[in-house]
Formats: structure tokens, C-alpha cells, sequence
């Protein structure tokens, strides 16, 4: 397995669904850097089940334990590590799995991959619950990038199809959206969406969406060309979230329907800082960042657990079989994963500052 | 700068534009595999402009000369490295940039980035030009993929949003894309795509489009989860491709207006094998292959050399200048990219299937 | 940092000395493995000290408390990871290290580097008290090597200039050391060597050995040339445990005083198989295993904290400063060594396996 | 395979020694840097062969061809990669060896890797001539750490039990070796030196001996804690130069024979810095630099390719055989792998030097 990232900041993530805790170690922040505990703890909240009826009901305390690496809540230079033990979990739901792999999960790859000695409880090492680790680490990088005046930003940009309006466009609400139970800009746009999300909780199913994520403050240079570039960091985090099915950078898959013309950003000069007047870019150019915002999208397909008889089959008579799935499943994912994007981009993009030593205390 | 890409097959790239050589080293092939030069050379030459009017009038041999790695064109264990001769060169189109940054390229990044170091010359180590040296370590792959019953086609899916047929549902005739001059499988609609950049040339503007890839024949298990899936690992090859901006997976971003029942794909046993009735997945599920076709898209930006006058800035002087560029340049990269995909879905492949230990001779 | 080790299998190590917890995550080992806990107990009890008055009074626990990567004792795949509780800890021996660095251990290096704020209770993340995880870590491989006939034997190879007999011609008493207090061959040569090391206790001293590792069972062609030969994948390792001073293969420093014609191994046929009839090369060709015995020798620096009056500096004064050590200290920490060397051979060799593919369940 | 080193610095070596060109490539140096090709050249010649009758009489030209990453000398950002036409070859001197493996050689352990594939021509990947392209890359980093003030000097140490003065005494007369033609400090010693070495020629023979090497003016503060300390990275480096059997800093495996009180090295304050009255760390503690000067030494192994019949066997007829080596060999390479150990450690430290964000222009 390789559930490793980074090349100077190094993340490691453990823990399966149903195992005694869940947790990362995080080697490579420098030393003397104070976490805001509390500030880390809302962040985590923002992706925690049983807040609302929108979500599982399975709750979870998901505060973070610190082994290691802070002294007074402080960066020591020494690898920091922190779980999460799992306390509530209701095990009896995932016994049919083993034997009839659940349509668009996991279940049979893995089966496959590991010779049936996966831990299938909960979705084990595939379930989406590896985001709190994921959320903590990024957390803790969000915290950093701050205090160099890098701010990163996600929102709902569509559930279903329902439409928030454009972020870039509406900064200052974008920044409002964190506070927020439902994370919109554009409130009545998040009633439909969580309408729509409802309705298909009603009748047995599951919607997706998509993810708009930006961030500001960003300092010219960052990124290295090639394979190693902003895009290609940004991505291999973010795909590393469940449910992820697409990414687009800037003016993204639209670019392949606009003329040069219309996709160049012209530069200008504005207050002594060269920037562009339009930002099809997306702040990056040849993965290196131009100091305009990064902007990202990121498709989350609908969940794949829904509670109408699936056709499925039994591996062991390998045969065809019908699959029921109970348990408690969340209808929608893309709320939740709103933080877990912006963790994913804060850890890519403290990674590339380390590497080209722009991360300084 | 991190030209490197790979864990087990480990492949360098280097070279700019105008320097001396541009090439590869590829470390991590087994011994004993036999490379058919004739196939390669034909593969790379579905790269090489100059074939026809659509295409830059710079014209280049592409000839891979092999300096390492083989003893009669067999794998010898040791690593395989190859250039390319720059020969055709016309530097005095580029002089204006190192002042006035191209919109849209990498000149301004790079300027920053190296403190005005960067090689400017055509485009230096971000040219499209560095798509060779990736297409010969990718040219490779694919033979050694074909071995194991593993084929990798793309086509043109859109070019400035005329759209070729699905290449999933026509898999025979996709086949045929890679002996074609235009890579699409329906030549009507190609033929009204050529007409459609032809038209931008003569406008001297560009255009852009997707570019979508079929893998046929994986086995089940490749890949590993989180960060290290198949999205992770093609998406970091993919994005080392100059103007890609966005990459989705089976349904991608149309997943995230899809309902779980109708995204979900069924399994079935077909044939003594477990298989899905639908492939929305795109063969990939937690970040390992199902033995299914892997399918994703590739969105590539409008070529940023376009020959209308530009709006910029003078670095020298911090103030707003035009510009306008001359010299020999792709009104769509498009056609010359489809390749270079199939050449970096191979190697996150390969790469892939070795860390497995999947790969045998 | 880079407190993190490997290309397939990946392990990274975290904790202080003195922070609530040690661990370790270890990620790439095949699924379907079951652990023999009771086994692993006794190998990390060789390395826990209290047992004899040899050994620091600080008795630890050392249990390891496996947090996930298990069903039923059996890897499942995803990555394990494992915790050990510091519960005996006694901090006032250490205040006055913040101000004045101890001789030889890292406390001045690692608050230039850290600039403070460095954890520098008992010795922080330097702590010999980090072998325990790396223990945890390599015991597992042990076992899994073990399942491919591969075993790793270290014995001490001498205390202070006092020498054990040689390993390799002592093969069957080596296999006995892991079951003695004592690890050394020749029990009458233990007896001096612990003489030694309780006269230098008795002066407020210490002293450093030599331990040496065979092992036996490899197959041939493990192994990458140049970088990732199994002298630099065991050296890497090896050099991850404190108080390491060199590393030899073979013949060793000794080679450099042979000539070609006695330092050369002859090949012979043997039973069917090649072998060597004399091992000076210690197993290793070109970075690549022979399948004759690996054998390499470790030094060990005499422990740094000694009880003498020493000069320091004041790091506060800039000024020189005499520096008194409390506290609980081995006068030589050679023994408790012994399996470290084990487990990281077992590292490196179990990673160097899985990168060729040569381990399987 | 893995001939590539490092993790910002990333060095990628290939080639055979009868391929068409053995060359480097290097990923992650800073842009800016312009190198003295005069000062590389001579830097290089120091391990060419052919220089007197002591080496090996097969001349090569050794002049590195840049293909690309610099402009005017001067590092552009891109990846440097350089190659050296292989001109002057004998390949009938190796007919044999595909059968008959030479004892102390690769053939064996690389023919059983690479299944009969390997290019066993002149040692094929494992060859010396494999040093040339590490000292073209290892030589660019001694240029760059020059300017930070760092100075690595090697000098032969021993030569078949011949001693040479100690470096760390002699610091001023061993900054003269670079310049002579054998690499001691000592002349009256090398010459006894250069006598043993003929006389084993004559006697169709060959000696080894050990190098040892000293980096000046290291700040405090470089190189991580655990695996990627100082000595790990130094290791992983040197190892990948043939003929290399033991490592050891400071004190080395002598610090095994001394007590606490001898080996410790104390702090005072001198000119306003913190140094030790004595060095027996070697300028390494806990992984980290501590301002002091850097010393190893390193074991090389007796030429294997001695002209006495050797027993062998025939791989073919798996039997007894008998082997004569003809051809030309050096019959002691360690006066040639003096700059290549300096290589190995500027590339070392200039990796860690990268990683931690020291390193500027």
C-alpha cells in the first residue's frame, strides 16, 4: 500500500474503518510553529457525521489524540503523530459483504488485491473516515500557510446540478462559508441543494457533486515543472479523498471549448505587482504559481452505498447475486468533503514551499 | 526542479527547447525485454509535427538515439537512457520574451521562479518539444504493457467543442485511431474539427480540446490506495504534459449530476469473471484497477502562441507593453498530445504493475 | 525531519522520549501475513532495558499496542501501525541540558537546527529509547523473512576491545545468542565483557563494541546496483539507530590490508547449487545478494552520558560551563543493540525483496 | 534498477561501460549557478586512467558533454544532464566471462538478477568507469558548496597497510593532494605505496587500501534525524562506487575500543563560537552537522580482476572451471576513487544542504 505523501513533508496515514484508532504521522514542519487547537478542532468539525440530517448518524468524537512532536502545543521538530480512537461503530451491517462485493465501492478490488484478507469492516482502510486523519494534517499545514498570508477556500460549487454561484467572483462570501453548517455562498442555492439531497434520501438513493476550492495570498514560484508541478501535487492529494472522480485547474474542461484569445490572461502591472487581468490560469502556469489565486474543481461521484436492492454477485459461488445494504450511510458526501479538499491543497502546496525553501517561521 | 516521475521505474527527463539534446533516462525495466524499434519509432512519430498543414512548420527528426540500457535492442537490466538532437532551431523568434512575458505560457513563472536563470529559448524545459523524450520512456511501456495483454488507445474526443463518438462503445474502430493521420474515430466529425483550427489559424488564434484514453486488458489489483491509486499515479504523469488543465475518470464531472443508482455499476459473472453491466467507474475503484476498461479524459487549454497582438508587461521596465509573437507555432496541440497521453498512462501503468510485482517476462 | 525509511515498504518512526506515546506506521507488507505476537514480545524484550544490572534502572512496558493494519493477528493490507505508552519517565534529569548540551549526544546540533525548540527531555526524539518502534517494525519482517528461509543472527562481536569468536565459523552457537540475557557466543568471553562494562559503571564510564550480523537463507539477485545495493539499503537503516559510528561487509576495513589473490572468493559447484568457498565478499556482488551469508559489523560508540564532571558550554552565557550527567544511563548500550541491528537488517532486506519482487505468501 | 540518488538533488546515473555513452542526469540544482568548466575538467582528470603506469592503461577522454540545463555555464533551472562517448574499447578481453563468472565480480549475482540479459561487456552497468559521470555531477556540487565556504578533501589513507598521515592534523598539506599526482599527504609514504602497488602488479595481483575525507567549514544544523542523517546519506552515496566494503566517521570502529571519557568530545567557546577541543564525532551527532569538520573513511577492496588463475565455474555446464583474466586492469584503484569519494559526499551534502533550505546563490 502506499497511503504515503510528500516529498519533504511526509504524511502518513493509518487506520481502517473499524480498527482500534485511526491517525497520521506528519514528519517535516519545521520546528517553533504553535498549533491553535481550538482553530484545528473547528476545522475537524467542519467534516464531522451527526451534525445535521443531511449526514450518517454515526457520530463520532473525532477529536485528535497528540502522541508526538509538540511540546506546549508546538512544533518540536520531531515527527508529529495523532489518532483517533473509533468508538462508535455498528459492525453487524458489513457481514454480507465479504461474500457479495457492494457495486461501486471498493469491496471487490481490494478483495482481489489483498486475497480476501482486507478488513471489510466498515470499508476498512477505503472508508471515507481516513478524511479525519487527512483533515487533522491539513489542518494543521492550513494553519501555516496563514501566517505566510495563504488563505485556502472550498465550497459546494454544484450538488446534482443545483448551481452555487462562482467563487473568485465572491470573495468575501467564499470566506464567510467556513462558519457555515451547509458550506455555500449563495444560502438559497444551498436550500435546493440540501432539498435535493433529502429527496434522495427519501426514495433510497445518493447524490454528487462538485467542489470549488481557492486560494489566495499565493507567492510567485511555488511548484516545480514537469511532474512535480502545483497541478501534479494537488492532484495526488486530492484523489487521495474517497468518491473523487475528476479534477480541473482554472478555466479547466471549459479551456477545450474557448480560442487562445479568449483563454490568455493578459499580464499588467497594478500597484507594482505584475498580475493578470482575467484568471483562466488558475494561478498556474507550467506548475509553477503565478500569484494569482489558485483556482480548483473537484466531481465527487454520488455515494455508492443506497439502500435499493442492487444486482450484485456472491464470490464465492460466483454467481450472480441481489445486494441490500443497510447501515448508516450518508445520502451525499460532498458537505463533508468540502474541508477535506482544502486539506488535501494545503498539504500539496506546503510540500512545493518546503521544497523551494519558501516556508519560513 | 523534479523532472522525475516514478517508484519502482523511475524515469529523468531532461533537455530544453534549444539545448544540445533533449532526452531520457528510465531506470527499473526488467531484463530481457525486447524492444521493437520499428513500433517505436512509428508511435513517435504520431508526435512529430510537420506531417501536415494543421501542425508547427518546424520540423524535427525525433529519431531516438540510444546511448545505454540495451545489447541488441534488448533490456539489459541496466538503465535505459536515449536523446534526441535539437537540429532545427530559430532562436531569433524568442529575444522579445525574456523581457515581455508571453500570457498564458510559463516565461513569467519561470522568470521568477530561477530569478531570470530560465533557458527562454522556444520555450526552454517547458517547451511541448519535452513530450518526446516522455513518448520514447512511454513508447516502451506500452510494448511491455502489450506483452501482458494490455493496450492503452486514445483519440480526440472534442476539439473546440466538436465532438468525436465515445470510445468506449466503438472500441474496434478506436483501435484504428492510432494508424490515422487525424486521430478520431469518426473522420466526418474529424474533418470538421481540421476545418475548425485551420479556421483559428487563419485568424491567428488556437484552439483546444479533450482527448480521451481507453486502457483495455488490465488485470484486477494494480494500484494502491490513497495516495498511491491509479487516478493518483496517471494524473501525476498526465499533468507533466504542457496544457493540460483538467483529468476525469469514468463519468468524471457528469458523476456529479448522476443519482447513485444510476452511477453505480452492477456486477455481474460473465464467462467464468466477475465484471460490471456498466462502466461508470472507468475500471478504477478505490484507486485499484477492476479489470474493466479504464477510461478517462484529458482536457487540454487553446496553444497560448496565438498571433494577435497581446497585451503584457515589460519586466525591465514594471509597465504595461503589447506584444506580439512571431515564429512557427501550433494553432491546436491536440492531435500531436494523443499520443503523449497514451505514453504517460503507460508508464503510471508500468510503474504501477511493478510495485505489484505484476510485470514478468 | 525524515524520520522515515524505504521504497516499497515504508515505515515511518515518531515520537520523543518523553511525549505521550512512541510508535511506528508501517505500510507495504503483502496481506495475509499473521504475526506470532508472543514471538514479537520476546524480540523487543532483548532490546528493553531493567533486566540486569547492565542496563538502565528505567524499566518500560514495551508492549506494543497495535492500532490497525491487523485482523486477527494477519496483515490486512492497509498500513500497520502500533503504539508503546511512555509511562516511567522521571523529568527533572534532563533541565539542565536546555542550557548546557551534553558531550556527544545531539543536544547542541539539534538546537541550532530546531532553533529551541527542539524536545530535549530525555534526549527527545534522539532518544535510544526510538529502537523500540524500529524493533516493533523489523520483528515483523523477521518473521516474514523467516516464512522464505531467511534468518538474521547478531551477536556482540566485542565490549571495549574484548572479542567474541567469529559468527560465521560459529554458525549453530550464533542461533542460540537470541535466547541468551548475554548475547555472545563464547559465554566466557560474555563474562569479561561484562566485567568491563560494570568496572566502567563503577568509574562513571562507559564503553562502546562491535556487534556483528549474519545472515542466512538469502536467494541471489537481491539487490539494485549503485544506490540501492543492499550495502546502501542496510547502511541506511543501520544508521538510524544512535550511537552508530561505522558500518563493514565482508572482509571490511580488513580487505584493505589483503591482496586480490586472498581477498577474491573462488565459485564452486556445490549440492548442485554455485557458492563461494571462502566469504570475504559477505554476501553482497554489486549491491546484489550471492545467497552466501551476509555478513556485516556495526561499531558502537561508548555511551555519552557518563557520570564524570565534563566541559560544556553555556548556551545562554556563551560561555564555557562544567556539566554534571544524572540520571539513568547504560555504561553500555551494546547489548541492547544487538536486535536493533537485527531489525533494521530485516528492513532493508524485507524492502530490497518486495522491490524485486521476491517475497510472497 | 535504482542508479538514482537523492531527494530535492536528484542524480540519475546510466550507461554500461561499452554502451555508447555513459552520462548523469541532475535534477534540483538552483538556477544562477555558473560553473568553472576548467575546474570540472581538472576535478575529472583525477580519475582518469591512462595518467601512469600504476592504472590502467585503457585512456579515455572523459570530457563531459552537456546536453542541457545550462545557458553560458550557468544552471538555468532545467535538469543538467552530460554524457561521455565511450571511444576507447577492447571488447574481446570479455568473451569468457558470460560463462565463467570472475570471483569478487558482479557477473555471477547480476547474471542469476537479470536472467542472462545483463551487458556483461567490461562489467557492463557495474563497472568503474561508472565513477566518471558521478564525479562530473559530485564535481558540480563541490563548485557550488565552495561558495557556501564547505571544502571536501580526500586523500588515501592507506594503501595495503601503508599509512599515510592523518588529514584532520595536516589540514593545510592535505588541501595540496588535489594537486598531485598521487593522493597523499605524505609523499615518502606514497611512494612506499606506489612500490606495493607495482610490486603486486608484477606479481599479477592487486591491493586495496581506505580513503579517508575532510569537509570543512559545515555550518551547525545540517542533515535530518533517524534515516536521513549525515552518515545515511553519505552512505548511500559512497556505496554506490564500486569496490566500496566498510564506512566509518569520526573515531570510527576505534571508538569501539575506547571509553566515554575518551571518545567524548567537550564543548568551549572560541572567537564568539561553539566548538569541540577534540573531534571524535566527526562533525556529526545525531545525523546532524555540528560545525566541526566532517571526517570518514572509507574501505576499498583489492582490485578483483587479478591475472593468477582463479577457480571458477562454468555456469552452463554448472561445473568447476578454472579462469585466467586477460585484458587491462588497475591493479589498486584506490589512488582513482579519491575524487570519487569526494564526489559521492559533496552530492550528499549538498542534497541535505537543499533540504533544509540552505543553500543559496
Amino acid at each position: 500500500m502506499s497511503s504515503c505523501y510528500g516529498n519533504i513533508l511526509k504524511l502518513s496515514i493509518f487506520g481502517q474503518s473499524h480498527s482500534a484508532a485511526i491517525g497520521f504521522s506528519l514528519d517535516g514542519l519545521p520546528a517553533g510553529f504553535k498549533i491553535d487547537m481550538d482553530e484545528l478542532g473547528s476545522f475537524m468539525a467542519r467534516r464531522a457525521p451527526g451534525k445535521n440530517k443531511l449526514s450518517t448518524a454515526r457520530s463520532e468524537a473525532d477529536a485528535l489524540e497528540f502522541l508526538s512532536g509538540l511540546v506546549a502545543d508546538t512544533t518540536c521538530g520531531a515527527p508529529l503523530a495523532a489518532i483517533i480512537r473509533n468508538t462508535n461503530v455498528r459492525s453487524s451491517d458489513y457481514s454480507e459483504i465479504r461474500d457479495v462485493p457492494r457495486p461501486s465501492h471498493a469491496d471487490f478490488t481490494s478483495h482481489v488485491k489483498y486475497k480476501g484478507f482486507q478488513d471489510v469492516s466498515g470499508g476498512g482502510h477505503f472508508s471515507g473516515r481516513l478524511t479525519a486523519p487527512l483533515c487533522g494534517a491539513g489542518g494543521i499545514c492550513l494553519q501555516l500557510l496563514k501566517t505566510h498570508g495563504i488563505n485556502v477556500y472550498a465550497h459546494i460549487k454544484s450538488i446534482h446540478g443545483i448551481d452555487d454561484v462562482n467563487g473568485e467572483d465572491n470573495i468575501e462570501e467564499l470566506k464567510a462559508v467556513s462558519s457555515k453548517t451547509f458550506p455555500v455562498i449563495d444560502d438559497a442555492a444551498g436550500e435546493k441543494m440540501q432539498q435535493e439531497i433529502l429527496s434522495a434520501k427519501e426514495n433510497g438513493d445518493s447524490v454528487g457533486g462538485i467542489i470549488e476550492c481557492i486560494v489566495t495570498g499565493m507567492p510567485v514560484g511555488v511548484g516545480e515543472p514537469m511532474f512535480d508541478g502545483l497541478e501534479n501535487r494537488i492532484s495526488s492529494a486530492v484523489f487521495g479523498i474517497p468518491a473523487v472522480r475528476g479534477i480541473e485547474f482554472g478555466a479547466g474542461f471549459e479551456a477545450a471549448s474557448m480560442f487562445g484569445s479568449e483563454h490568455n490572461d493578459p499580464y499588467t502591472v497594478k500597484d507594482g505587482n505584475i498580475v493578470t487581468t482575467t484568471n483562466n490560469h488558475g494561478g498556474i502556469l507550467g506548475g509553477i504559481s503565478s500569484g494569482m489565486s489558485i483556482v480548483f474543481r473537484v466531481a465527487i461521484k454520488p455515494t455508492p452505498s443506497i439502500f435499493r436492492e442492487q444486482d450484485s454477485v456472491s464470490l464465492s459461488k460466483m454467481a450472480d447475486e441481489k445486494l441490500t445494504i443497510n447501515g448508516r450511510h450518508d445520502p451525499c458526501i460532498v458537505p463533508r468533503a468540502v474541508p477535506c479538499i482544502e486539506a488535501a491543497a494545503a498539504l500539496a502546496i506546503t510540500d512545493s514551499m518546503l521544497q523551494c525553501g519558501m516556508i519560513s517561521l
